[in-house]
């Protein structure tokens, strides 16, 4: 059901060759997520091009559907004011205030001089808010009815209010001062005889969130209770806003890419489609960090060369040693990581998991070890090395498995962020604790 | 706003204290995922007892929030027929057939004979679809209008089949033979004159998926479009059932955990909360593969082992060249990965992507290469141990980008899962590179 490859090669080429009746025509009959794909593909000028010869209407469905990465605020930006404000106008309030959010104050302001006072207002108090919270991403756009209306005057309100307000799913109840009192699912209100008062039949409004709640707190509120549409209160209990599904399920999916960015060691920042020199900016910072702890690995070895010199087949057991260290430790980790970031992990908890993440750890450090020691002695390399061997790995894997559910519980419980003990972290920490077993009881087995 | 650590134990203290009336009073308060986190910290026998003792519409609503590690179809099938029939009948027939689900069809015949023919069927109709496609997690309560019907009528029927239906956010319009002619959302019908047929402004059903359609890609195409109720229709056009926002919030989490298990080399069927033997189960045969992995690594060195024992300055440069290849190879694949899991990766872009990271990998592996190249002059390594770091440093960074864009979308292209390329397929593979370049180079730069 989405769109093809295929398809959205035809409207780029319909595009460039300048078939500009057929590629608007084509256009204006795309789903906007659809015609934002093509957008996406075009280069800035070409973008700029395109949104031109498209009605307002249906250039600003498509730019509410970029990606973040395509900057649709600069298009805007470079459009003339008069049609910027056209699609403006056209766009729900939290998507223009996405949009605007990302220009400096003075070209946002160039834009909204040119619509309307009551439409400027919502969003100008939209861009008061910071983007990931919930005042970012709420809109202001609500169906109220007053608590002292019966079900017939609510349906009334609703008519006078529901061209305005897009999609609802509920319909909020207010007092004189708008503070909110209760909520009213559109199936009560049908189902109600027209002369009863609301106030009788409205749901008490259980869950509120203040503007400043992080979005992906939101998020988990909203998934959690299964609540279709959410009010936003300020702290005197006024109504502010709402937020609703389809507000929030680019956060669990923008969340769950920054968890994968930062476990493989790269800031959430990079995001997914820079070009190659903000990746490179990103990155390199880090991996200084990461060579910095490499060298303690290295210096490990340093400190045992001459017994490596003696022993030549132990630097052909630092690897297989350090690296399953390495992958037993990544194992536990992204399964700490992952139930901390879904709050399956409460601090009751701790000890328990460290005894798990231990236990499983001696289990398969076990195994492992038994199986490179007998490997070992197979091999002709003698009982003491077998015996080394089955040590180092056994230990190294405990090490990791405990290194790997410890390390994140201990981040998160001194308020830091446990995903940014990423695997490479894990891995060098598996690296040193290996060459220290193995180098280290060398000294003991083999002299 | 959600339940407190706190409030958890007190619930508990007050059911294992016997404190039966209280916790009651308490529990039937609490909101079904709160209550449903107490349920979970019981251990089977507590839980059976707890449901034992609650209202069977409480103990349903908890009990279709419980996390699957939790089992709650044993806790029914352990619970005497008819007291299992109640819980059944308050379950909304998705949550039923996902709780019944994981029992055996003997067990799910005992419990389902005791429940009203038609709410019967339609568990027993939503049991045969796989658990993860969009017929396994949909609804067949749905509100239906005759496509004959008026404005009038429709609310009419509506209001005779709300009762029954649950939450919902439109109406679907069947013709004779029940398949789906259109769309109906609340706001349409409330706005429209009540003598105007619903035809006349209805939404034609522009996106319908079949039941076998898997989940994940349900969950893409809802929140693609911003669909917040999908209608399931057969090969005919029949209309069985809806899926609505809280039907898939859940699927992206679990695909997500699924990823982040992945890529950190544990199977996605562990999941988070599995006891100890399960997850050395789940763990232990993927180490084993990379034990064979790690091996190759080893046996790299152990041709080296000659010049490693003449220049053993080579050991301690060995993690470090293989580490930090490992770090910049993990960044790679998990910023690859991700954008493969959001399909934002189309295949026209292939090349461009190889090249990026490539490109991101020459400038990185430059960088750190030149740092240590520096440094072992500074140590007094003499100019060729420098050269020798800079070249592997520099050349095992940059094969570690490629491979970290490069494989998974080999993957993909191949139908496999990408995600299996996991970081710790990656670090072995730059582990063998690194190898491979160091002890080589060295044949070269220093004999």
């Amino acid at each position: 059901v989405t769109i093809t490859r295929s398809a959205i090669d035809t409207l780029l080429h319909l595009f460039r060759r300048g078939h500009v009746e057929t590629f608007r025509r084509e256009a204006v009959d795309l789903e906007p997520a659809d015609l934002a794909d093509v957008l996406a593909e075009l280069d800035e000028l070409e973008r700029l091009d395109a949104v031109r010869m498209l009605p307002a209407e249906v250039s600003a469905d498509a730019l509410a559907e970029l990606p973040e990465e395509a900057h649709p605020g600069e298009t805007l930006a470079a459009l003339d004011p008069a049609h910027a404000a056209d699609i403006v106008e056209e766009l729900a309030d939290d998507d223009a205030a996405d949009i605007l959010g990302d220009l400096d104050p003075h070209e946002q302001e160039r834009i909204l001089a040119g619509i309307e006072q009551a439409d400027r207002a919502d969003v100008e108090r939209l861009l008061g808010y910071q983007e990931d919270t919930a005042g970012g991403i709420m809109t202001t756009h609500l169906i109220t009815v007053s608590d002292g209306d019966t079900a017939d005057q609510a349906l009334a309100a609703i008519r006078r209010q529901a061209e305005e307000a897009g999609d609802f799913y509920q319909v909020f109840i207010v007092d004189r001062d708008h503070r909110l009192v209760g909520t009213l699912p559109l199936k009560s209100l049908v189902m109600s005889p027209g002369d009863r008062p609301v106030r009788d039949f409205m749901d008490s409004p259980d869950t509120t969130v203040p503007p400043e709640m992080d979005q992906e707190d939101v998020a988990r509120l909203m998934s959690r209770y299964n609540i279709p549409s959410l009010p936003v209160v300020n702290a005197a209990g006024r109504l502010l806003g709402r937020i609703t599904f389809d507000d929030i399920d680019d956060v669990v999916d923008e969340e769950a890419t920054e968890d994968l960015l930062r476990f493989g060691g790269v800031s959430a920042e990079e995001g997914l489609e820079v070009p190659w020199p903000a990746a490179v900016r990103s990155r390199l910072p880090w991996l200084f960090v990461n060579l910095l702890t490499a060298f303690l690995a290295g210096a490990v070895v340093y400190l045992f060369q001459a017994r490596i010199q003696a022993v030549v087949v132990l630097a052909v057991l630092m690897p297989i040693i350090a690296g399953m260290g390495g992958n037993a430790g990544t194992q536990a980790l992204a399964v700490t990581v992952r139930r901390l970031a879904l709050g399956l992990l409460p601090r009751g908890q701790f000890l328990r998991t460290v005894v798990r993440e231990g236990t499983v750890g001696v289990i398969n450090g076990l195994a492992l070890g038994l199986a490179v020691g007998l490997m070992a002695l197979a091999l002709g390399e003698g009982a003491r090395l077998g015996l080394l061997v089955f040590f180092a790995m056994a230990g190294n894997v405990f090490i990791a498995g405990l290194a790997g559910a410890f390390i994140p519980m201990l981040l998160e419980r001194v308020g830091v962020d446990p995903a940014i003990a990423s695997s490479v972290f894990v891995t060098t920490f598996t690296d040193i604790c290996g060459f220290t077993l193995l180098l280290g009881l060398a000294g003991l087995l083999l002299s």
